[in-house]
């Protein structure tokens, strides 16, 4: 049997990830404890969310040197408890090419689409655009909704959900080029480079009628620029803190005073999709409805080679990706 | 003609408000202008946000010196356009014995109850609890449902709606006879002092099993204590920020990390009671039918004279009340 290729936590980063936090290695395939199934990594989901891991316990307990970085993907089950061999799960194998898992956090795939968007607008990234967006955000016609880091795998999702829905969304991106791609190809009504040095009057001036629904992935200077156009019943879906993953002090702040969220009635609410896996095949299915009807479109890029993950994952810390992010550790077995 | 007697801001408050702040007056009864009407004050309200007025906009514009001070109370109209003389609304009166108010924004009183009581446990500060607690903090059977300034007009009322919703109610307050009241009267579960040297982990010995709704009126230590204990999916109702009207730096912060908010799937929400003025006739239908079945206890404390309104104010912001504060101006007309 061939070996199975691992990518240790070598030293956790204090501030920004770099490739020589982890440590390459070939160990041997896991045999399957009672309950558990032996899987075969296809694909890796390339998540700020895997700097977090190493920062803090998040529904993982936080992660340190000597263990596989821990990753969502999706892959094949070769033998073991309770799934067929040849089943493709959505499983969490980490930074390794097989991996021992409880078949109860195993959840089979019905495949609908390419594969690859099971990992993404089907998949992990997509849901939670979809509960925070719609659950949390409940975006209504005529609304504006604004999104930070817009050009990435949730936030692309999460502002073309709005749009479904019959609001203005504005984007906010680290580039001009990506909000290009945002107005031109995702139907975003306007868009705001966060490395403007007008920055904050960029978001004003975008949103001329405040803002109603502001999706946050990133904390910092977006949600500061956020809270002076906050319409009165507006709602903060509070989806992550990337800003402040690749450094010394993550978690960032909510920069509000009690009396003013008051008197804005306003509502900010934390969520982990993990919590709705039961409904997601039915918001799979109307998302997938979406695609086919050509209201929503999946924005992915695929980067092949497990060797590669260190390096998807720091550029995508960078904001050097465009949608959905993958490693590719083995080829669709279809 | 009578006098109007008027109580005005003399001078704006810095921090601790006290009775040189204000100046006490005889002016003329004004007259009605067109879709106005006179009305004459039966009974004023004692709120800590006759406090906050003086601080910053609130749902009224910043009030100086030189004005009335701003305050609901029960009113009785005497001429005017579009409302009966003898009709009992409920309206901003202000600080004083008779006021021309804007017809549009005097509700009149449909009288199920003692007169008081149409100020308190089924005016505005019952309105305030009924909503919070119901709408944002949903409290549900066996659930753990802690509350600030607990022995206060809202306060009381939130705890024992949450009682009857069936969760385990624990009160804060700032004194060891108000929490012997909340447990002997009221039903409250458990109660933790505020001043209480070890007040943080007296709330986490009052919680054993957490926290899932906060409703919290003062912010504050109060709320730093609660959001040790939150479980996941808690709702935190931004009620108000007492522990700071009456200081230097009115505001309160909310000192949470968006990634520890994330992760406890925590709401936090804000309102205000006025937006929900349509609503108000059927909650005060269900809280007159648990006050006549006993399970809502109205708890009220009447100050008499006009003159005594900024010892009233005084006192409140110091904690002595116990309940519904007002200011009786005129007697019922009934």
């Amino acid at each position: 049997l061939s070996k199975n290729r691992q990518i240790f936590i070598k030293d956790v980063p204090q501030a920004e990830v770099a490739e020589n936090h982890f440590e390459h290695r070939t160990g041997v395939i896991p045999d399957p404890g009672p309950g558990q199934v032996l899987v075969k990594t296809i694909l890796l989901s390339v998540d700020p969310a895997n700097r977090a891991y190493m920062n803090f316990d998040t529904f993982n307990p936080k992660m340190g040197a000597g263990q596989v970085l821990g990753a969502f993907g999706i892959a094949e089950v070769l033998s073991g408890d309770g799934l067929d061999p040849g089943t493709l799960v959505f499983c969490q194998p980490g930074w390794q090419e097989y991996a021992a898992i409880d078949t109860a956090t195993a959840i089979p795939v019905k495949v609908r689409s390419k594969l690859s968007h099971h990992l993404g607008v089907l998949g992990l990234t997509g849901m939670t655009a979809y509960f925070g967006m719609l659950d949390i955000g409940e975006p209504r016609e005529g609304e504006t909704v604004l999104v930070s880091a817009a050009a990435g795998a949730t936030g692309n999702v999460a502002g073309q959900l709005a749009r479904i829905h019959g609001a203005r969304v504005v984007g906010i991106t680290s580039s001009d080029e990506k909000n290009r791609y945002l107005q031109d190809e995702l139907g975003f009504a306007a868009t705001v480079n966060r490395k403007s040095p007008t920055f904050f009057d960029d978001v004003k001036a975008a949103c001329p009628d405040g803002v109603d629904v502001f999706f946050d992935n990133t904390g910092g200077p977006a949600l500061d620029a956020a809270l002076q156009v906050f319409n009165q019943k507006s709602r903060l879906v509070v989806c992550g803190a990337i800003s402040t993953y690749n450094t010394d002090r993550p978690g960032a702040a909510l920069n509000i005073q009690l009396t003013q969220l008051a008197l804005l009635r306003l509502k900010v609410q934390g969520f982990v999709v993990l919590d709705d896996i039961a409904r997601w095949p039915e918001a799979e299915e109307k998302m997938a409805g979406w695609i086919n009807a050509g209201a929503l479109k999946p924005v992915e890029e695929i980067i092949d080679g497990l060797e590669n993950a260190p390096r998807a994952l720091i550029g995508l810390l960078a904001g050097e990706n465009l949608g959905k992010r993958m490693v590719r550790v083995a080829p669709d077995p279809s």
